[in-house]
């Protein structure tokens, strides 16, 4: 996780200089701490000494912002097994009273129904954790809630795996989805204009298609090209998700030709769609904090009104996991949906094998897309199974398998065309086996389709797709 | 209750015809509600079922923003009994389940050690109340979180007497208290450079020395004064609460004094004090959400910064309440501590009263303070009787009656001195018996002076205040 | 001269700290000057050499910006006796050097064609005066552009009566010329959003209808108004020109109404008209440089985009002068345009005198429009003499005597109507016998009206107007 | 001159669709001019007439910037010989009018005294060539100014050749001399944070050390180092003139140890000196128009107030046409200032030459700086000669034959060392022989240098440096 520790080293390096000067501006007489790297025990009793003064407020709110931005000092100082235990020593010490939970439990069963809704209050109030109110004082640091959100990044690997730090993580993600609540964003538009702080931010971020230089990403952000960001007010250089535009004519079926330098730039006005080529959330202490949906929306909506010749929406979406599903699939035996006339040709080169099981093959074994007889003998195959990978196969609770489908059929989105060998880069190729998915996004019928896909319904798809699924 | 009303007009009217158009943007097909002044039974039903519409983000995020306006655009429709009826239906149909929080419990009595964070979050989430997820979708609508400050403004004084809607204050509460935290907040300077709409405001909302018209604001806003205030940055032309600072040689004593538009003006560097003589809370809808501690605080450690030569910070604040409290002890009888020595010029006026009950009598039948020589009389019982009442008398919970020295107390300010005649205003000598205070905030000493406070032990002030409390 | 010489107090105080510290700042070595309100003799010889060391740049860039700075202080300091001493110094010491200029035209006498150029460009800059080059060095100075324009204000009284003066006038007007092309002037609009500190100039600067309070301001920048100025990058805060539109329903024919508080507001979007009821200009120092002219055309062109719907763009002006020409061509007996006929009523009140000389007498006498009888006999008559002033008076070059009317001839509008009893203020009535004219702009026609009326043409008047010469 | 185009053709693109708007909005009537790219003779006429139109203002100032526009329009579309044409017509048939001229010589020779002024005013209009009334309307067009700038720069070379166009291009500087005052420009510093696209241009114009990357960049933007430009308002995103600063510790002698990527980023809080490393003109077509003096001296005020600890201020220059000079002297033989003791051992690698020309062989024949024998053998007397060439050697009015020299000394620096082996970049060896110098500003003396190197005494440098020089 090169990116993350970099950056959440770069967020130390900026915080710190200002939490120390907070924190040792002496005239409140908050008493420093210091600490081993690894926060020995010694350190830990003066730590939790630290943390009660800071939620008794003692000495009020200025000596309790002195004490956060001291905690916050402590805990950059620390490596990571430092970090880690004392984010344990919050979970300990300052979690839910359980006593006084209890006794708010047993008021509720004696309690009238008039009084009813004085003992919930009384109850929520017993099952707040003294750590939220702890972790809420960071807010008032400059810088204090990327500190949170990198801290969040760190500590949910950890979660998973040690049930203590579970409900710490819970209550800093709730926290934070109230923070972070999409009336608080704001919805930019990303230029060559921006400043090269933030510009040089995307090519770390960006998680789809890789931005190879300044060159690449000044022609991602030329005049038939745009790039929208929400950020908030407390995190104004830190853009949480960003998505790729381009205005073309006629929906575009291949990312290469997206992205090639040296084709000639449309006119804005003239173009009739705009295509979602790609879409990252820039801040992984955030997941689980959903404001994607909402931004290709606020898009949308930006874009028709600036441009009222376009007329559709769609994405050029990859299939992540395709392959691993087919592998997975061809392992089981557990798929036939293949006929042996329309995979003759790959089954030849994999004698004794089945339909799947060749295609499957055939893609590990060749480099198959730059033969253009195999790719042919492959393209229909392939397609028929990308179109039953996406419409057939389901999680549990009924959603797509694949998480870009679910994320767009989710939002209301269609999935409107299937475009071979639409991304041949290496990527594109090992896991999408170089198909790439149109999925429109009609606005009148966005809610509709947004309810049949929650009511599990069959997915919407074109008629040039579905028709792919008939044997 | 003018000002208020007119201001929910105005956010009403700018709010409206924005939000008219987002629920009228019929691309999404949610069907429009319309609805009688004062809400009758038909148009409950019709809102109940568009509430729950909303709640199940039935049609996805943006189906939900447009039912969220609608329900506006409703609230904003109607009259006041339509209003109340519209809370309470918000209150007593999306409430807390109390069978989930029952079920909630049982499991809770039966959980395993290990398992009771989860069983725990599991409560906290049965406890959430439907209405704050509904209220909270406010917030993504132009000027819809002024929008929800301004409801519970409106709600406060109805759910003092009507227990049923107390729930839904309670929540509304808890929901602007997360927002509004003080980290979130912005301290900005108003010059008379800010925009003259923001400066109107100021006279609407001033609330303990008002501004009589531009001329007089233009003075407040001199070379040699400053002002400050909080804002949001989802409210950003509302000021949050604001504070009026003096800089001055010598701490003031007169408040008329320090509004006088003849007064030539100061030089601010060569100014060695700076008086704060005036904070308001600006909107009441965040009533019982404290800044103004943080807001002092804050221009205090601005101001030291930028004119390094001002070394002392106090305030020159009323004593609202005291006549009404001297009236109390009077009528009781229960205070004696006035000689009749000191008060025998008074007495004389009123034969066969008590020295206490003398004061209260001519301050009540005499132009006292256009009389020098009863003036001068009551000047010593008078500053005494202050001290008294600032000093010793208290509430239950062992905080100062005066909730003005209450405030500055708990803040950690000192009481340093007693300014007699300082404020001649009509409401100064009805209220304070044209006294004010100067509370002294010595940056050393505000946290051990605030913990000290808090502790209930003895009001700090000044030797020559505490020698007025001598028999 | 009040208002001018407020300000020039204010430019004076806000520069004059600022140089204060350029000129002591004793790293350079500039020697200071002090000297008498009234420049003495002694005083000039200082203020000689300080110049010349100003014009050689001795000491470079830097010194020399400390030395404009030390004569602008000596210029603030001095009294109106010293300054108009100090100008004339400026132009007696360093004003063209005739010597050089005659050595030029000898050589240009006696140069060949090919070398015509450089001699010309010899000549050229033996013309320049170095006092030119003196207040150019002004600019660098913090609002040294708006100090420079005031001087020119004072100074242009002075040069109407004093030869000696005229061409350090001229070299100034030449200057700012260069400086105030339209080409760096900003169109802003003026909002209730703007500056307190900027409207408060509007106050003073406001030309045609005095401004009353701040009720009236407002009222004036109510949604259905606007306010548009000119602004110079080097005098952000300072409007030049401004002028103020009603968006309205038809042609307004009566500004009282158009100012009036209580009317209702009306919805821009649904404007037909944009009225352009005042223009004014607000720097006197930059009187005779024109953009006036391109502010009009300018606000045309971007409300024609904001708001579609408005199709008419005409303006509702005064006739200043018109009482004055009345009583002077009466005088003369030099006019006889109307009749008996339509004057009678006018003239039985006047017995023996003629219609022209009855109709001024009785504007004269009495309170006529206050009294019905009266003004509806005047109303013919009064009309006539409009018409004739506006379309057939004219000065020696053949331009319309009223300068208003001449202002918008020139800028290629046209006369539409004129309104009766369209502004019953004091000073409507004194000036204009309460009449008012609408001046159309309509841009298909605006350029050869601008032409005829240059070529001097008749003027262009509506049919309804121009009916009215007919005797 | 690779750069120029290309940006010339970047201002084309941008300015030209909205030129073309402004041109054939065609509510104005007027008519548009085609054009053949070569400008034929047909052509010519037509444009003539366009051009007489929009001095004439026929139709007014709107009509004068849909003329202006359409020139401009018709300027970009021709090719190079076509652009020259025009601006040959331009000059030829919209120059002073001689015959004006002639008539005003003839009244200023027969005039009084006292009408004197009002006379050379008339000769001053009339040696006002109309083209430069035609060249300021393109003022008032979106990015006219740089228009100018970069026809400007055009027509310098051909200028040169060209006696007849050298009136266009002095009349070109002297308007945009006054339009480039240095009052009107801004100094602003350029940051990481800075616009990606303003970022950009400084690779282009760069002169002194080429930046390689985004990388290096970056690292040039250290929080150790500084960029400052000045800019003009209406030329808002094109920097004027910039220079590089690095903070440091004792004053740096090497300039590839300035820009290595890897050193430490040192603390500017705590350095002593400000290296001025680069100084780069932008804007060719602003050449002899100077603000590169005013520049330095506002950064080092700048600095000097950020950061009151640095107490030197220094350049680090290159020696450009050390090598050239050395080579002609040598050929002339005019130069005998080495003894053959210090120059022995490059003397014996060259037999049979005198010092300096052994000196000068070495320098073409080999690689001598990757040689440290070679290189100590000719460090003494290449300091020498460096020594020499920088103090003695002078142009014909008595300035620094160095071009570099020149401009320090003539800001008032002084010559403080030589340092060797100072910048071994190619171009360091091939025209500075390795070697750089820095000037030192100090404040206290700067203008006495100045006035000193202007009055043509000795150039001042430190006693080391001065040491060089003799024999």
């Amino acid at each position: 996780m090169d990116k993350g520790s970099s950056f959440w080293n770069r967020a130390l390096r900026n915080a710190r200089s200002a939490w120390d000067k907070i924190a040792t501006d002496n005239d409140g007489g908050v008493p420093s701490i210091s600490s081993t790297p690894g926060l020995n025990d010694e350190d830990r009793v003066e730590v939790i000494k630290h943390m009660q003064a800071c939620l008794d407020r003692r000495g009020g709110e200025v000596s309790a912002r002195k004490r956060a931005a001291a905690l916050g000092h402590v805990y950059m100082s620390l490596n990571k097994a430092g970090r880690k235990r004392f984010l344990t020593l919050l979970t300990d010490e300052f979690g839910t009273d359980h006593d006084k939970v209890d006794q708010a439990v047993v008021m509720l069963s004696q309690s009238q129904a008039e009084d009813r809704f004085a003992v919930e209050q009384k109850l929520r109030e017993a099952l707040k954790a003294p750590r939220v109110q702890l972790l809420t004082q960071f807010n008032a640091l400059p810088e204090g809630v990327k500190f949170l959100v990198d801290m969040r990044e760190e500590l949910i690997p950890w979660a998973k795996k040690d049930k203590q730090l579970r409900g710490l993580e819970s209550d800093l993600k709730t926290l934070l989805t109230n923070w972070f609540d999409v009336g608080f964003l704001e919805l930019r538009q990303i230029t060559w204009e921006a400043p090269a702080a933030l510009l040089e931010k995307l090519f770390i971020y960006e998680a789809v298609h890789e931005i190879k230089d300044w060159e690449d990403l000044k022609n991602r952000l030329a005049s038939d090209r745009r790039c929208f960001a929400f950020f908030h007010p407390r995190m104004p250089d830190e853009p949480l998700i960003f998505v790729w535009v381009a205005l073309v004519n006629g929906i575009s079926d291949n990312v290469q030709v997206l992205l090639d330098h040296n084709a000639p730039q449309g006119e804005p006005t003239e173009a009739d769609c705009a295509i979602f080529y790609s879409i990252s959330n820039a801040q992984a202490g955030l997941s689980a904090i959903n404001f994607g949906n909402f931004l290709i929306k606020r898009v949308v909506d930006q874009l028709s009104r600036e441009l009222p010749n376009i007329n559709t929406f769609a994405t050029l979406s990859p299939i992540p996991g395709f392959r691993r599903w087919l592998d997975r699939v061809v392992t089981d035996g557990s798929l036939n949906i293949l006929t042996a006339e329309n995979s003759a040709a790959v089954m030849a080169l994999c004698p004794g094998k089945s339909a799947e099981a060749a295609v499957n093959e055939v893609l590990s074994r060749y480099e198959w897309h730059k033969d253009d007889k195999l790719a042919s003998a492959l393209k229909d195959p392939l397609q028929k199974l990308a179109a039953h990978y996406l419409i057939n196969e389901k999680r549990a609770g009924g959603t797509a398998e694949n998480p870009v489908a679910h994320f767009h059929l989710n939002n209301g989105a269609i999935i409107a065309q299937i475009d071979w060998l639409a991304d041949t880069s290496e990527r594109g190729i090992k896991e999408s086996a170089g198909m790439m998915i149109n999925y429109l996004y009609k606005l009148k019928t966005i809610d509709n389709n947004h309810e049949s896909y929650r009511a599990g319904e069959e997915v919407i798809a074109s008629t040039r797709v579905r028709s792919l699924l008939k044997i």
